[in-house]
């Protein structure tokens, strides 16, 4: 596997075209396009990285599996009566679908779903407990030197007019139960979360485990709700990409705007890579080649060797 | 296995809600709604059954999955030029989605994609020989009773104006390359497919192996194509409830209307069930209910144990 | 005139169907539904009225008409570059259009436009200077006794999360120039006028009239921009309804939801209905019909008589 | 008048930007742009006329307003039932608006509802019968030298797959009545009549003159329905951009894909105008440009001198 790794690292270090790293915030605009780290941890104890494996980047949406995780075991099935599990067919933005479907986002990986997850966090809790309660948990998924970059948050916010629209949207239907400015703050800083591959891939090994942590006894949620965090991160973890993504790697997964994506695979691995630089529908062009290149040299696909 | 799926029979026959039956052509409207077989073909070339087993039904679009194999093995990887494989976020027969994409359908398994796909075979031939030919391969991967039941593809021509509508639709842009009539009737012909359970799990289980066909040496498609039909049939095999199907059931799946789906378990099996009741959505939904049992007993999913 | 109007009144009395009354925030919910009256102002200087004529209503969006004009006069035609002059085809608080057209609202009568509107309004001012001068114009157009009133304004506000999603939507593609809490105070306080049908039919006189107040010298708006208000509002003022109005009375109108209508016969009068119940589009149900009625006895309708 | 015309028609021989012929068919996309003509019919008997006024031309979809005046006068307002009057916001060919409403056309105007009036004509007859009516009522309305150019109908209906698109579409909601094939048949040839400019303004004049045509003692529709027509014209006549129409010349007007428009005077006139260049929205460049500048100079505009 560390072989793998590093031939895959070499021929993608001359990659020519990198696609296009995030501008619509300073933070994310001045990353170097040239970074990248690819990590790989199994549910065995093994951790094979290379690259800029310990660097922290901003997960960005890929926080949302893990509050995902967190509101699915603080309001269980209930969930799924605020938010859908459909893949969205649009932009991760859009808020045409909310207009058709009565303020219900798509599924807990558009913004708008993630909006209400973060409403779901929220309940009963000053905003900086409920991100300090996330923040916790993620350590406790990965090790303590995880942060949240709050200039990240701040610029978020600063920019966040989408994501307010999404948000007063939403309420105006009753599907927010806190001051949209409270569910914001949350939403905006869970983004923030900065982790190294190395982390991520290692905070994503619960759900390759049935839902446990490998090596711990404690459970962080149940068989079934890792198996269908997964499905979810199958069909709609890509936005309007998550078709091509099962298509070509096969894997669940969640990409992150500023490049990281975390794939999963299941009773086997958990696996972050790192590239700055997007297609066009937003995911990490270099980061989908190389989980592309290490599927196909390890059959882990889950839809066939 | 045979108990479990007894067991599940059983369990199933007293259900009281057992949705709807497709009344938009007579040939489906008059199915016995009390009609249920579930039938499992295993790589290593058992074949489990119960029920109405052995009794042909009408497949439906399900039969999009084996259009969809002999078009890939025609026209390659180029295709997709005139498809995509994103899930649709809306009804198996939209149109509003072609406007927006210029005529191109999201995925060959809505009803517009599987006419591109129908255009794709028809290439050089008459409809007649057309549809013998997919006949030919479909009786190749099951058996030679396999048939096409004409007073159902007569049907469905007769009733046919919104499939008439996408195909002028995508005329329009020039995505069609034989008359539209032409077209339609091997769409038609291909939709009135006529299968058991224990021949349709038995044709699938292809899928199941790699692209060939267990105890024959004679590959189907390749390895590759067989995983990524596998993916497009999770992500975009039960239309708008593609994702609530891959979170419950876990396993790449194709519905037809006429209340029968195929499950592919990849290296283990092929399964298909029929009940003609469909939920609010149009996939059957005792047959989905059937599939999460045996999921959750064999710990088949994709999305791990 | 004089019997006409209480020949109409006398008949609209008796209605049964009087359609349904806002209830989105307290204070409209609360107005008695057979509150009805009628008021005609003519270029010549005649007032005609009947029934709850002197009683202070809501004009809601039929502000939209006076601060439209002023924006006119403060930014000329390069109003249009940040707002469209096409009918929408969706309800006035639809956000889909904004997604498809980049923050363009179609209007200046939807929601979306009317905040477009504001926010020129405010240019280089507090929210509550903007808010008293467009107070001091529509007094210089009928009486000083023309109030805003604040417990509507601040119910508005309270609920009005659907338009804070338009201007933040709107923010978001740079259309909004101001804080997007500055220019929706704007937004919900000019929404809160409370007018008489005696005040507004003579407020819509300068419409009806070339853009000059009748009897006075002074000329609030050109010919030109006369005519092209009430062009927007044959086209627009009605939202989703608006050919239908067209269809039935033929005179440029505005209505709101508290259930007035503005309707301007060019060269000839101004006209003010008021009656709290709406159809299922939101317009007045007999405000319509009285209009409907008026017009058919005089022969006004700017299509033929 | 006839200096002005003149005026016109010299200053616009020299216009730089005469937008895009359409070319989607071979017998549009070869007419020379150059051509222009203008006419304007009163309804006191005078006829001005400048330029290619004497030329045929292909009239396209100002013809429905010649069918619509036929179907209200077959099935009166039931019509309705079966087409909205509402202005569309979008293309005149779009399919979009006929999924969201369930194959009810948003108005008489854009080609889907223009189809079904072409089914309502049809009532009881082989489509060269209805044909030959609408052609006897135009030349009824005009002159005996009007023709249908077959060559024009014929090509209209070797690439009228969006039009097949529609018209099966909306067979499917059950809003055509007779067989696809037969509609269109009717729908084609209707769009391919040819007419002059002093042909087409002198067929406009009964709109203008409330029903009657000045002159003659038979009345062609009712004054009601007459300025109903008108009022469809002016809400509804350019596509997605009749706003912009309205605003800019504030008549009821009807335009022609190759570059005709007919507009109506209430009281007054008939106008028509041709310029076969074409907006970005469709409708004629020039044409709309010869409009404005008479109703300038005429304060013809239904919204004020």
């Amino acid at each position: 596997m560390q072989s793998l790794l590093e031939e895959i690292d070499f021929e993608l270090q001359s990659a020519k075209d990198r696609g296009s790293v995030a501008t619509y915030i300073p933070e994310l605009a001045c990353i170097d396009p040239q970074k990248m780290g690819i990590a790989v941890a199994t549910v065995d104890g093994q951790l094979f990285s290379v690259g800029d494996d310990t660097e922290p980047f901003s997960i960005q949406s890929i926080s949302k599996v893990f509050t995902l995780t967190r509101a699915l075991g603080m309001l269980g099935e209930k969930l799924w009566e605020r938010v859908g599990r459909e893949p969205s067919g649009s932009a991760f933005n859009s808020i045409v679908q909310l207009e058709h479907e009565k303020g219900i986002p798509r599924n807990p990986f558009v913004n708008a779903g993630a909006i209400v997850v973060s409403d779901v966090l929220l309940k009963g809790h000053r905003p900086e407990e409920t991100i300090a309660e996330i923040l916790q948990f993620v350590r406790s998924l990965s090790d303590d030197s995880v942060e949240v970059n709050y200039a990240v948050a701040h610029s978020e916010a600063a920019f966040g007019f989408r994501n307010a629209a999404l948000a007063n949207y939403m309420r105006a239907f009753c599907n927010l139960e806190h001051p949209v400015e409270q569910t914001l703050e949350v939403y905006f800083h869970q983004c923030a979360l900065s982790m190294s591959c190395r982390q991520l891939a290692t905070a994503g090994l619960y759900l390759a485990n049935g839902g446990v942590i490998p090596g711990h006894n404690t459970s962080v949620i149940s068989h079934e709700r890792a198996r269908r965090i997964n499905a979810i991160m199958l069909t709609c973890g890509h936005y309007d990409g998550s078709g091509d993504f099962a298509f070509r790697v096969g894997l669940p997964g969640k990409s992150g705007v500023a490049g990281g994506i975390l794939a999963i695979v299941p009773g086997k691995a958990s696996i972050a890579v790192w590239s700055p630089g997007l297609n066009e529908i937003g995911n990490s062009l270099l980061g989908t080649l190389a989980l592309e290149r290490i599927v196909k040299q390890t059959g882990w696909s889950v839809f066939g060797e």
